[in-house]
């Protein structure tokens, strides 16, 4: 099957020169990226864990873009069929496919040729978020704070995902946006909620962001209703993009990734310089959760301390309440901005170390060297643990860690006894509760081994 | 409480001699008229099935229009609280407040003096169905046909909304419009699914209309998802309006109000001058649900024959079926319209015989006298039927016919033996499936008393 | 030639009553008007003065009103082929044609049946000017004052009217919007400047209302920059709807229908009752025509004296200064509408005697009738003085003056003589400048005899 | 006088490298250009012929980019006073400081590190021109071919502005858009009339693109009406600009700029490549200018030959057909770069050589070198005979050019006697009729010597 798309929403028009650069050819890596990006976002709706396996499965899939008359053209080969409805492509993706179309070219075909030095530098990875941002039509400047970032796990259960959708609801009624970072699960549910929330308010400027990135958009790709998607280049931007631009953060129960968002912005928000920051952070889910929360803030408390557990507030079986301490907040984000003569589309201000900036790469080695002791400054522990996390996520739903797992068998975590033996209980919640994987699927067989 | 309401939507100037014929006097049967529609719509959400209930809850209430520099404004003493999120009222019920002003208005201050020979005469009727629509702003001509009409119980269970949803979700990725009659269940379902699959589709001509009229709006509030509500003067018009507005019809499954507008759209279809008449008709409902349409269906083709049930097809579970079918029908009505130089948005060439179009008033004396029996043409026989039914509506629902049937005990229903036997089977499987009020409430004791 | 047109702008449903009623027939007087009037506004850009004129010419003309399945189309028969660019029409003609329709349907089909003694209450006529406006969708709440009515002569020379352009200039720049009475010269002046004034600022809620009425509208059909256009009744429910509407009134030179205009908002404020209403007048002109404005005040200060006077104020050879007055004016108007708790966009507290309201026919009797004499309240003489200029209009370019006075004669206008002689040389200073009529046509022939 | 401007338009967010890069410094050229092009359309409507003198007199002029809360602000330090009304600055010109402020940003810091050998690349430019136009949001892929580039001098006489506005009507009426090089006379005049044509035809999609370059904008600053103002980097660049967006040229009366503007188009249209490209190309004015485009045709045809004259056409005195031509040849482009595959909003397949691409330094030595002589592909001629031509506009008003003549005196320009003789002859008409220089300045004194 070979169809041809038209644009829709943000790309429509490139030069000679961009469209040979996406061009299939046998030894081009921008294709592939390109492709592989292309075909997560078609697979929308589709629930698989497994990025690899989407790939396998849709081994003759091919994209070709072509100059026309109004623009350009995409066309589809063999793409899957869930992306239709009677044979025409489903326009909330169409538009996907030409923000998948924009953000590499942007990023590989613009921003490119930057040296490493700069790469490295903290002031230029921000500007480097901002960028794409800005290109991705993202930063509105004309909107007082009202972004909500939402957390949690792709295969939560039917009580928690109904939950997420009244959240969502109350998020809606009360005209905030939401920013997820696409997927099924949490990142889905609050998003349809707020849409019927919206309606019923008639909010024309709802904005359902969708914050992905190459490695994880194959297992957790949009759903529909994302009205913004942006791929950022790798996970620790996507996390810089999602506390720059969100003006308050709602973390529904999750896996460890959703462990390594709320390590992430504890580590942040306990920098001295953030202490006037006005952000607030809700955790929140219905009564059949709560005991999730419970394990995961007596981690915090364990290993962060009183001083973190004080940067969230617990919300149990309360949707209207979650979204009310939202609300509350905005008006103080706002005025903090403008006290600080910083945007409101992008927080500038707050400080994030470059140790929440550099990629991490999930290989053995790394895993292995792990800097985990207790006995370190909070926000130093909290990036550390955040990158335990972030590997296991990788090996669980990633292409390349899977490979890496399948190649070399479980990554092997080191540290202090103490802090390894909270690690191990919180993570074996996880696979108790079901949280590592989708449902469904064959019993869970850990991609790491915490070594005492 | 008293809250100040601005205009939103459609009806925002009144003249001086307008406002002041609106206004709360000791005899104004005008402003009761008023209140207690605007008290209604204030009350969506809250699923109370019973409009005496509403009324007498609600004591208290009272709205005054006033002049204001920006046009009008409504004043609110002590409105239900649920229309409001954090002290401020819902946009869509607000919008809600002003149809009702704008429909009050229209129906009792412009076309108010019509002769009463007027309104006895069909061609006549039909113009003011026209003119209530016109004034509404609900005819709108650049639209191509589009408009899926539903119809069905307001207590279904939770398998069957979630179904109604589905279709809604369908239709709404095919981009079709959905109109119902207001209120919660069958005609809350299709448009939350529509509402998301629109989103999907990124559709923004969506309408959500929602016909109701005074009797009928207390029991069944229109939800805030509803984008255009219009108050018919009368079921009859409301019922004219629902047929000659949408371009096909989906019947889900529901009580005695759903046999009411079965029957009346076969009586309609099956009229001789109809036959070339290309309106699809859809019965749908979920697997589960498959004994109910049998059973309806039963009934049709025992009383009405083969040729009536030949106007309508049964798709059990499949939404996507569904909705495919009304896409597919909908440029073979445009091209009829197109043939008979006939309206997109009012279908002026569908005959309705008279029978269909006055008002039927549901005393006992009414009840009592209807002229039930098989030897008559089949449409007159569908609106012989179909009177039987609202009374029973009315018996259950309506403030009026609650009164009546405290006041002088349940209708008696006469008529020929063996159409009474079929009627009583019929009603006895919707009291069974706890079809005949909202669930939760006491055992149902009927409003009728079939007499053999 | 023969050529269909689609509704654009207002009016685009028509019920099958509505139709039938515009049809031709041999003896529909309504088929008359809605024809001159189309005919009229079809002639836009054609400066004939004379409204027999262009019915004469045009005298097979026909327009027909089709049902079709997007609203209703237009049929033209033998249309003026200057309404047309490259064979299609010109958009702006084209809503005009539309317009016409809507307010033909709505004051003859729709207001039609009115009792005698309700159109002779001032109440009621007020409520029936405002019933017409917000028909026509003329009041729009939202709007902060910000509408000048400009006055002025249709036949001025080219300095005037490069002036009118550059007052409508500056208007635009200072973002208000400009009302007048449709037609060439001063009242086309300021619309063409107001457009590039508001393109200049990109201010996207430009309004250029037009308002005229059967008898005026053939002589001076609308340009095609009118947005808005509305047709009144008569010539007394537009000068109302003018000032009821205006938040200010600019008067440029003109002839004996700016007296009259002059005349009729004179007798208004000098009504005690609108003592405290802050409506801005201002009477502006290049430097050349200041000798214009001398002997108008002159006139003014001798019949209704110095308190006359102080309402207005005369700017020479300023446009800027002109514009700036208006604006300095708005939120004045827009407090005081507040303070009465009165409708911004339309003034329903200024008080307009029935003098001012009732139709003035001009026939030979009532001309020489009026009672024109010094010794009487101001508003009074200004009201009687206004219904002479007002015949004098009538015998220039409307239709049924022109016959009257091919018939009978010139007017003849009695009354005290020191009244007589100012009168006398106010019209002789109008026929000196070339005010009577369009420039280029024969020598004046006045329509009129002043007796003294 | 300090004022703040907030964004309008494009440009509205920058990053934190950006801001810091565009601040004034002792030694930043980006500032003193960002600055100048600032005070250029800060000085609209101002009609100095002499960007010297501009600058001259806003020595004390500054300007400053600040981030703030809703993006950025910028700071006027002593702005010309005629951008404001009542203190207020005019919307449009606020709009064209924002688009400086893009571009400026675009090519400098964005576009900035390209290396030489690109720079010279004919493939190169012409990406480098799309990537401009794009970032501008100037190629908009939905629109089918409607833009007529208009060209003609900034000082014609009145008749000839009130053509270039009648024209422009005309376009207007045809719902064609218009591109022009900004700046007064032909320059202005299409616009507005366009500006009142779109409006008599409802054309809410109107574009008033201006396209200037800093050399020149101090000049011909951009009139309000511009609603889409791109800031090229140089000349070529502006020329290959205006052709490869335009769909049809018009080519009104002006002095040396305008023989430059038709001999580049000529010289590209007679490449051999182009020979099948439908642009249309027409030479217009009043009756009263008929001798001047007589002399110019006379001109082309004695050096360049009949075939370039085969290219275009002369209108005289009449509009609505210089528009018709256009808008008839719309559909002729339209299926000509369907068949291409190109683009409508940039015309890919035109063919430019590096000779019409590259820019032309216009010093002394450079003017004295230029290779004039008759026996040569008249391409070539076409694009050695505009090197002269931009070598005189650039001595009459550009800065630069200005300095030069005042340093070294007149260029000189040699060549093949009998091309001299033609060329002083078409100069000294441009001389006689005023098209040097803006009119009521002093005598003109040219800046050239031809030497024969």
């Amino acid at each position: 099957m070979i169809t041809q798309v038209s644009p829709a929403g943000s790309m429509d028009l490139l030069s000679q020169l961009e469209v040979e650069k996406l061009k299939k050819t046998a030894t081009s890596e921008l294709y592939q990226l390109y492709r592989n990006c292309s075909l997560a976002v078609l697979n929308s709706g589709s629930h698989t864990d497994n990025s690899k396996e989407l790939l396998d499965k849709y081994q003759d899939f091919d994209i070709d873009v072509m100059r026309r008359e109004r623009g350009i053209k995409l066309e589809l080969i063999n793409p899957p069929e869930h992306a239709f409805v009677d044979g025409q492509i489903i326009k909330g993706i169409q538009e996907h496919l030409f923000s998948v179309l924009r953000d590499i070219v942007y990023l590989n075909l613009h921003l490119g040729a930057t040296p490493q030095a700069c790469l490295e530098d903290s002031t230029y990875i921000t500007n480097r978020v901002f960028a794409i941002l800005r290109n991705a039509g993202a930063l509105i400047p004309g909107i007082t704070p009202n972004l909500v970032v939402c957390w949690g796990g792709h295969s939560i259960n039917d009580i928690e995902y109904q939950y997420t959708r009244e959240v969502g609801n109350e998020l809606g009624l009360r005209e905030l946006n939401v920013c997820t970072g696409c997927g099924p699960g949490a990142m889905e549910g609050p998003m349809k909620g707020a849409a019927i929330g919206h309606a019923k308010q008639r909010y024309t400027e709802q904005r359902y962001l969708g914050l992905t990135e190459p490695s994880i958009i194959a297992a957790e790709p949009p759903n529909p209703i994302v009205n913004e998607l942006i791929i950022m280049p790798d996970i620790e931007k996507r996390l810089e993009a999602f506390v720059r631009m969100g003006h308050g953060i709602i973390i529904f129960p999750g896996g460890p990734g959703t462990a390594e968002e709320l390590l992430y912005i504890l580590g942040i928000m306990m920098h001295p310089d953030n202490a006037e920051q006005p952000l607030p952070i809700v955790l929140t889910g219905p009564k059949e959760s709560e005991a999730y929360f419970r394990s995961i803030d007596q981690f915090i408390g364990d290993t962060l301390g009183k001083e973190a557990q004080k940067r969230y507030q617990i919300v149990i079986g309360d949707p209207a309440e979650a979204a009310r301490i939202m609300k509350k907040a905005m008006p103080v984000v706002r005025q903090h901005r403008k006290d600080m003569e910083d945007a409101y589309s992008f927080n500038w201000s707050l400080k994030i170390e470059p140790e929440f900036q550099h990629p991490f790469e999930p290989t053995h080695e790394n895993m292995a060297n792990l800097d985990l002791h207790l006995n370190q400054a909070p926000q130093t522990l909290a990036a550390n643990l955040r990158r335990a996390f972030s590997g296991i996520v990788a090996g669980n739903v990633k292409a390349e860690g899977i490979r890496e797992i399948e190649q070399n068998g479980p990554f092997e975590i080191h540290g202090e006894p103490a802090l390894m033996k909270k690690m191990d209980t919180l993570l074996k919640d996880f696979v108790a509760q079901n949280r590592m994987k989708l449902p469904g699927g064959s019993a869970y067989v850990p991609c790491y081994k915490i070594v005492q």
